[in-house]
């Protein structure tokens, strides 16, 4: 048998001679029972190794292409049909249930940031946009000290699965800063996830299902409003007003849709900053329990109050098992680390524990142990003082650009804490149609679309960060925002 | 006005002084439109502070209690009926919405799980039940020297969120790592996942709607079986063989039941360990793009092997856009890291990343860049070496310990390669009622039931994991498993 080798190609040569045989038998040219020859003797034909051709006839073998006999020598087998795979030419449509996808997936992608990533943009722009605090103030290098000694410490326990609920003493942890707060609980009503948002996805989908309503706040946080369309759900809004939700509207729609969930933020309120009354909290409380309703409070950034009294949280009223509390040390520590936490008691937390295993099995233990290291009652409130002082200023330098830049008939209040100024252009203007504009001048912000479960509604908002930035950047922003602004205008006279 | 003050008490003496009148208030003996004394006769009465007084009347104030008439007195205000909260007594039924979760998290737990962590074990146990390699050999020093200087060098970078489809080095890396193993994909077709889990669940989540059916080997990977349970599907199963999935069933069962997915573990399935054969490869493929079903590809340990020839992944052999691929290098590196990833194209890829956006925003940013700088191609193959030597000497020393010490009559086959041994107990035995007595031995394994679909047809199987210890803790844990056997073969007599 004569097979044409190539000795300098990069495929080995067992392979093509098994590639050559394999192609005869495909071809016919080598039928079913055809004896092969030895592999001593294709070896000297091809003068190559016998290895070579033994390895040749291995794979072939293995591909249950041909057999030996002992004793008697190799034959080719009977071909098997292999199926012909289709191919995918270039330019012809997906299958259809990638289409499906496709249709599936607009429902919550954001037009405005798809269009921004493929525009080239200002060379130092300032952005208002962010949802998180300035990472120029994260403590990277105590940290990393913290990482290093974490691992000396535990070893490979550190890099082990751990337990169903997060690493221990990280909940004991949580349960002291949190009764520092006036919300008592205990370490095993704490359930550790990867950052706050999964805690909003893993409750959303273990108590509803495609199509149930769930009523939250309008406008809202849009990752949990993204999070309720790409789950399908049907979101019913309640407008937000200086005390936050409108609870006397709550028992009709209550009546009306009964919901499976109410998602609310009670303090310093993502978008509009508002905290929700006391007398609202009750109400709520004791209208959820009336309805048969799961309250999600979702406490973000309960304790970054800049002024006033604190309001005891949803969760500290809770009269038990009816309040599930979700916050996250992310936006006062670092956003990246990804660790989160819930609680609650009853079945309810049972059960996200296991469907939090089914989701990821374990939160990486490395970065619960980091956290638990680094964080302590103590410098948690060092942490959180500092903190205030720092983002107090860059509040009042924001809201005094506003009173100095903006056009007088902008309508905005005053945040008592949190990370963000609602900002409302007046009437007839468009914040979506400004965002390309201040693009271009070199600013950012988040349009108020975004926020509301009506997109239309939130059309003459938009929601500024001003803790991502120092007063200077702060100030050249507004005067950016400003600038783009009268562009807008001609778009709409 | 006259006060009980406690001046030993920790709670401060305004907060005593506001709760006071706020009782007052609240029980009728404060009544509206009262006037209460000026904060200088009542701090006189009680010989405080007079800012002590102030500051309860401003708690009291923001609460909605009082009102203060500038120049005229602070005076009561009509009570706003503030909703009673009711309380939960203890041993009283949950919400109805919480008993409801009762009853469905009990579809996917574990009962032999739980009655173990409640029970007293053996002092030294030895266990076959783990699903991961042996921790003793994770690079733990290596990888505190990574994390380091990772930390060292991306500083903040490290700390905040990343790139939606996770960090491009360590996508180009795993490009490369797949490449080496015969699958040719892009950096930017990988999506980065918190461990592999999370891609399953990401996966079927978006494809699927609670109902829906959907098609496995029977049996398969317990997480993804648990998971499949949570999401309320329906999940068909077809049977394995030595070559793996059965799949001339498959096209009677694509027709019957009009799946929406079809899950798999081509290679060293879990948990029998056997390699899908290449004509079935091929057919399966060509049937699921025939009937419009995609196809989940879970390599869990692909190139965990000890002898044989490498077969090419089914998504290698895909024609574009038919098959998702999961893996994962926390079977290889450390499985508490949590990174796991996705390669696909086509719309369900940007999907999928919108839909992990969604579920948890991103996966922790630092432990994708310390993955990336401890993996290249070189030290993943070199690792792999090493894990392959260590893991077929532990195989086996396990097939020789079962071939001395179990009864002959129990039914196996040598695995060619990953983490597990299925072990068939003689007919009429079960493994569910082998636990508890093995475990008083001083043993553990994962017993079959958790692996079907219908958990009776796993009744007289085992899964037993040869890599977690070394040759002589696998002869005693074998010897152990003996030595619970009698017992159980009593309770069938």
């Amino acid at each position: 048998m004569r097979i044409p080798l190539d000795f300098q190609s990069e495929q080995p040569l067992y392979r093509q001679i098994a590639g050559y045989i394999r192609q005869g038998i495909s071809a016919g040219g080598l039928a079913t029972d055809v004896r092969l020859p030895s592999s001593r003797q294709l070896a000297a034909d091809l003068h190559v190794n016998r290895i070579t051709v033994e390895n040749a006839y291995h794979e072939l073998e293995d591909d249950g292409l041909i057999y030996t006999r002992v004793g008697s020598g190799t034959y080719v087998l009977p071909l098997q049909p292999m199926a012909p795979i289709p191919r995918q030419e270039p330019g012809a449509p997906w299958p259809l249930w990638q289409q499906a996808v496709q249709s599936r997936t607009a429902v919550y992608s954001d037009p405005v940031r798809d269009e921004l990533i493929h525009s080239p943009g200002h060379p130092s722009p300032i952005l208002f946009n962010k949802g998180v605090g300035d990472i120029r103030h994260y403590p990277v290098d105590e940290f990393r000290k913290v990482l290093q000694s974490v691992m000396r410490r535990d070893g490979m326990d550190a890099l082990d699965y751990g337990d169903l609920y997060g690493y221990k003493p990280l909940r004991e942890t949580i349960n002291q800063v949190l009764a520092s707060q006036g919300l008592l609980t205990r370490p095993d009503h704490i359930l550790i996830t990867a950052g706050s948002q999964q805690a909003l996805a893993l409750i959303t989908r273990l108590l509803l299902m495609p199509g149930d309503v769930l009523i939250t706040e309008s406008p809202t946080y849009s990752g949990a409003l993204d999070l309720f369309r790409a789950l399908e759900l049907q979101v019913v809004g309640i407008p937000v007003d200086q005390n936050g939700m409108q609870v006397d509207k709550l028992e009709k729609l209550l009546q009306q849709y009964h919901p499976k969930m109410i998602y609310t933020i009670p303090n310093f309120q993502n978008p509009t900053g508002v905290c929700m009354s006391l007398a609202r909290r009750r109400e709520l409380i004791t209208l959820a329990d009336r309805y048969n309703v799961p309250v999600l409070e979702d406490d973000y950034v309960g304790d970054l109050r800049y002024e006033g009294r604190m309001l005891p949280s949803l969760k500290a009223l809770d009269p038990g098992g009816r309040v599930i509390y979700v916050s996250t040390f992310s936006k006062m520590v670092m956003p990246g680390l990804r660790v989160g936490f819930l609680a609650a008691e009853g079945p309810v937390l049972d059960g996200l524990a296991q469907y939090k295993h089914v989701n990821d099995l374990a939160t990486s233990s490395l970065l619960q142990r980091a956290l638990e290291s680094y964080v302590t009652v103590g410098s948690y409130h060092a942490h959180l003082r500092r903190t205030i002082l720092l983002y107090r200023k860059r509040r009042d330098a924001m809201l005094d650009a506003i009173h100095r830049y903006m056009p007088p008939d902008v309508q905005m209040d005053a945040p008592a804490g949190g990370l963000f100024i609602w900002l409302g252009l007046p009437k007839g203007w468009s914040a979506d149609r400004l965002v390309y504009p201040a693009w271009e001048q070199g600013v950012t912000f988040s349009p108020g679309s975004r926020y509301f479960p009506d997109r239309a509604d939130g059309e003459r908002w938009m929601r500024l960060n001003y803790v991502a930035n120092s007063p200077e950047e702060i100030e050249e922003g507004i005067i950016r925002l400003r600038k783009a602004m009268p562009q807008m205008g001609k778009q709409n006279d």
